[in-house]
């Protein structure tokens, strides 16, 4: 567990029971897997039942932000400080141990708990789709046709403070019962990421690939 | 939209509304995304809030089962039938217009409602394990340590009936106002996929790595 100047106490609610050792509530740590990934799983209730939906994020500083269209009905369900439930989660391989029951996986997930709210101000909100753009992929909003006034009044922006949230981390080999390391059978990790293919051009495009779209790739530059 | 026999009427709560192109509600085509993931978000609230937890989870015909320690918190809050949501997200890759707004992403989706319910059934339950164990790596169970009754003990089995759901696949070029195809940039699509690397053998593990474990790939073998 992560002592750092920028751990936070966690709240019942988000404190980690189960393997509480793969807890980290250090917020650079939080803030480097939320960087690292793009896609989130946004929890929402409606009618009681609980709706849970893929959809992409931006960060800006202890602020996450989503978007999609005001027509859509989750964005409209929430933008009133709905409580929300946002999990980013990034797989890093299988692990495989000698029991079945020691089976797991290398992972890094974030959790964080709040009330999302609409966010009104333009420029607020201009900035906030740049944030999303540049987070999927740096370079590109200056390189396309920015959003005029009718495609902004057609998008909505919700804000979620990055404040009330807890992660969990798994790394490293399987760890077996000491009475299984005779197990004759393969133990060990398949490592697990998300790659880049060649890209694409669309067959009405004549551009030169640009060189922010060469090896694409969402691991940290050391 | 798919119309063979395998579609169902989609519910109010599992009708796509926003991009209805985009939906699916075929058995067939959301059982073949199923096959391909083996990572959730399940959805449950716990007064009042929602909660997205990663998860992996087994199919065995028209049922999803998820495991966990009985001593879980989720688990014992889901396992009486409290409603949940369980989704599952292949991303396939990137998708840059010309405009900002048209960006986009290839991704196929699957949304599942329903109550959970525990697994008492002693025969069921070891066959939802190795359900759960074939689904993420076939031929892994036959070849580790069998679960003792003391592990059995220690782990939960929820299932989830698929019945209630609805997929989303958005596949193919960038779309583009017709205006914007001469706006002087890259369009087209950055493919994305999770790849596996070379095993990394345990060091206390002398073993030969299987045949099952060369070249792991979740892609449907044609």
């Amino acid at each position: 567990m992560s002592t750092s100047l920028n751990s936070i106490n966690p709240t019942p609610r988000t404190r980690v029971v189960r393997e509480p050792q793969r807890a980290v509530y250090d917020r650079h740590a939080v803030n480097q897997i939320l960087d690292e990934a793009f896609l989130c799983h946004i929890g929402f209730v409606a009618g009681g039942q609980p709706y849970v939906i893929p959809t992409s994020y931006g960060r800006d500083g202890d602020v996450l932000y989503i978007h999609g269209s005001a027509a859509s009905r989750m964005l409209r369900n929430l933008d009133q400080g709905a409580p929300v439930c946002i999990t980013v989660t990034l797989l890093d391989g299988l692990v495989l141990a000698r029991s079945v029951f020691n089976h797991s996986m290398n992972y890094r997930s974030v959790v964080i708990l709040g009330n999302a709210t609409r966010v009104d101000d333009p420029a607020e909100k201009l900035s906030a789709l740049r944030a999303l753009s540049e987070h999927i992929l740096p370079h590109r909003w200056d390189d396309s046709r920015q959003p005029n006034e009718k495609e902004l009044k057609a998008t909505s922006v919700l804000r979620l403070p990055i404040s009330e949230f807890s992660a969990k981390v798994r790394v490293g080999p399987p760890m077996d019962d000491e009475e299984d390391y005779s197990f004759p059978t393969w133990a060990g990790v398949i490592p697990l990421a998300m790659n880049s293919g060649a890209p694409i051009r669309d067959k009405r495009c004549e551009q030169e690939l640009p060189p922010y779209l060469k090896n694409y790739s969402r691991k940290p530059t050391p």
